[in-house]
């Protein structure tokens, strides 16, 4: 059994606090930051490597992360989830979101089965269901087949499934596995809803509705719209509509849907890419195959991130250069930067995945704790961004760790050559000269145009976007940030911080309200 | 002439630093609640108001922070600014982005011209354009309309341009002014530009090339693009291309456009949306009519903000709200949340506005300052963002200053009625939900559901987004951030941060690096 002790209660913590900091700078210049470089680098899955020679360690604090690590259980905590220990306190479930990709551990039954052949066979049925409607066995009701794909889902059913979606369109256009458009609505606000239908020619669309309770709020107004759309274009929408949710829910069963899969409580919504939250739009958009390459990258990262050693452990060692820069030096945020316009929507599926796991203020007793915990993440893509925010990052008052992220090749391969060199090379040679740009900085007597450096930052870097890569990058994150919850000894598969919203919102559909509430909602006409 | 000195030597500073906190859970709670949500508001323009009812502020809060601009002279400062004085000292040039919108002070002239006349000029002469594009009068080779304009630049060519386009296309479809729809290229990552051409019908589209200087690598790399694209298709590019640049560029003049509009160094990037940057595509795609409407709204808002009564002022009570929550509470980010699927990528362009013109270190005169500056700023629109980032604000260990946007109407008017109640009253019941559940929280004995409450926003609500609304928006934070950077007696206006990344990107292409950017450059295949 592994121990689950507050990060403060740690002796190798209070040890990190000694070890002398880096100066980035220094070690950055000449032969020495050349040196990290070429060492300071993890190989990921799929031909990624994690690259943190612009990271603030050295071998000492790296040592003393090592011995963090060590003393934190991590690997230990890590082999208990994947065998199916509640590490879900809060709710008192498991995570079992890693076995929709792959089986790490011992077989872990639940609910009478076998977990992992409960996840394989829906994804085995999704697969099916999704070579059918490409065959066009499964049609509209004048036989037609199906061209556009609309997911309805808000959160982990509507994030990681767009982000991931986005990542995929251009290398799928390319490579010829492009099947069908894949849309998506998510926010209540009528207009979402209203626009997406506009646009597309519903008598062709399928509808995905996902909602692991089947209760969402957004979630099944947004079905309503959908329904009404459907009913004026005189089409029957139970013809029109699958959807994924937990075999419990009130969905399951009805007769409103032409199928439905399922996930379960195991599987929290920001953890549910891999599940048939995402499988079903993804196999639908890109064919099953893509959507099982996908699966294949994250499971090989699942297996690195298994590794006792933090050192051939990419999503380990983030992880705790991430808690040094929270809980030692201060920093309260981290930018993520995808050289990559086809990641234009990863860094807001992290914002969720990260915040929303770890933005907690108890520890998983229930007990309150005197450290800080999750960061702020935000992030666009590059160049943009250094036309935007980088500004405050080279220059503001605080100081911003970085994530960037980039890939050898383009994904649609079309390109031009302007002044001796591609666009592509243009969109390399920008992220690696920001890396020292930011890292190493520049002296100006004209302290305007004086760059201090010192700001850290570490650097994924990958051949090629594509479905496996993807998976492993995904992985990586969602490993990465449940390593530093087991750290901060916080429970990060729950989210109670949701709740107080929803309960009040419901409070002022009902007009039961009084004092300022019943004041703004005057304001805003309720 | 205004006295531009540090906020660390301003008496009033050391004031407020010395006022009694405010206890936000009690204030916001009972009738104490109910009356500030009354009496904590401002008018502005187009029917907005700011309401601050659930800051941590307090009348005596008020009055220190009125003190405070008033020392630091920000009415003063603002006033040198529309009369044309150099603000911007970085670069030695006047800021006139006002200017393009109307009038607040003197007539400035600049360039052998009264600058308020060229800005109209330019205004008329796109209108003038854009109504032969809409006519037919202006056509392709074939004589055919064009169906599609698309925007090519980058940052603040970019950023704002977009996200008020988006802004208004559901209004302008709803209301009959919808005539072209817009496309926008901007990153040099080679898939960008595919994406986008592959996805219009380019025979029938015309492009705007936007940059002040002419020189935007990204830019002139993503033209090239494009002229490829049309040349492969058998058509002249220039009979398909406008741009938008000073009068100075080398695009000026060239034969390679239909038509050059202008601008000026006095409008940052940043700050042309009301130029010819966002006039150009804006009455492209909805008219020059309701981009007249749009810099009304704009114009009517700066009004406002020369109001010397700061309780009268909303841009100058908001900033100095902030410069509290900066400076004296410690908070190091706000967090842009509009309820309002239309302003998706509001929160984008606010990013660049206030971290490109406030993240600095120095003050104007370039020497180095003892206080922090501009905050990070991110979000998402609700109800999206509750399912997603929300947990951290509620519930994490840093606390994170909010800003509401809601409107009490939809843009495309099409709703459904579910538990009696439609989707536009669940989008507004939930902004107003979240507000108090931020500030009031509730207690609960189990640790992990309690909600401290004290997480501090502000709203502003209007009855629905259309032109003039946006423009008051935008102005309203144009002229915040230009106040927050007066008390901070940084320059907004310049970016000199940009410029490290921009020169050693140069050196990796031209293969002139050692060291660890050499090395970088060997991992990225440049």
């Amino acid at each position: 059994m592994a121990n689950w002790k507050n990060l403060d209660t740690l002796k190798s913590f209070e040890d990190l606090k000694t070890v002398k900091h880096v100066d980035l700078v220094s070690a950055m210049s000449g032969e020495s930051g050349a040196n990290r470089v070429k060492n300071y680098s993890v190989k990921m899955a799929a031909g990624l490597s994690y690259n943190y020679a612009a990271k603030e360690v050295d071998d000492d604090v790296l040592k003393a992360l090592e011995a963090l690590a060590k003393e934190a259980e991590l690997s230990e905590k890590f082999e208990a989830l994947y065998n199916g220990e509640v590490i879900n306190t809060g709710e008192k479930r498991m995570v079992l979101h890693q076995l929709t990709r792959g089986q790490l551990g011992e077989n872990v039954m639940a609910d009478g089965v076998n977990k992992r052949d409960f996840y394989l066979n829906e994804q085995k049925r999704i697969a099916e269901f999704a070579n059918k409607v490409h065959s066009g066995e499964i049609a509209n009701a004048k036989g037609e087949k199906f061209t556009t794909v609309v997911q309805i889902g808000i959160g982990g059913s509507d994030l990681g499934p767009r982000a991931m979606y986005l990542a995929l369109e251009n290398w799928a256009r390319r490579t010829g596995n492009f099947k069908m458009e894949a849309k998506f609505i998510s926010n209540v606000d009528p207009d979402d809803a209203s626009a997406v239908l506009n646009g597309i020619d519903v008598a062709h669309s399928i509808f995905i509705l996902v909602s692991k309770s089947g209760t969402t709020l957004e979630t099944l107004t947004n079905e309503s719209f959908v329904i009404d759309a459907l009913k004026k274009a005189g089409l029957d929408s139970s013809k029109h509509m699958i959807a994924v949710t937990s075999e419990t829910s009130p969905l399951a069963k009805s007769d409103n849907y032409l199928e439905a899969f399922f996930m379960d409580d195991y599987i929290g919504g920001r953890y549910s890419s891999t599940s048939g939250v995402g499988g079903a739009v993804l196999s639908l958009a890109f064919g099953p195959d893509v959507f099982a390459q996908f699966l294949d990258g994250a499971a090989e990262e699942d297996k690195l991130a298994a590794n006792k050693n933090i050192f051939e452990n990419p999503a380990m060692l983030d992880a705790m250069i991430g808690v040094y820069e929270r809980n030692i030096l201060g920093y309260g945020s981290t930018a993520v930067l995808p050289y990559s316009q086809g990641l234009s929507r990863f860094p807001a599926h992290l914002q969720q995945l990260d915040m929303e796991s770890n933005g907690k203020s108890v520890n998983r007793f229930g007990e309150p704790i005197n450290y800080v915990t999750g960061p702020i993440i935000f992030g666009e893509p590059g160049t943009n961004g250094q036309h935007s925010f980088y500004q405050l990052l080279h220059q503001g008052t605080d100081i911003i760790p970085l994530q960037f992220i980039g890939f050898k090749n383009s994904q649609l391969q079309n390109d031009v050559n302007i002044q001796d060199s591609t666009s592509q090379q243009k969109l390399c040679a920008n992220v690696a000269a920001q890396i020292v740009a930011f890292a190493c900085g520049k002296k100006d007597e004209n302290l305007n145009k004086n760059f201090k450096g010192g700001r850290p930052s570490s650097i994924i870097i990958g051949e090629e976007l594509n479905p496996k890569s993807l998976g492993a990058l995904l992985s990586h994150f969602e490993n990465k940030v449940m390593f530093q919850g087991f750290v901060w000894n916080i429970n990060s598969f729950d989210q109670e911080g949701v709740q107080l919203g929803k309960v009040l919102a419901k409070k002022v559909l009902a007009h039961e309200t009084d004092g300022a509430l019943a004041e703004y909602s005057k304001l805003l006409n309720i």
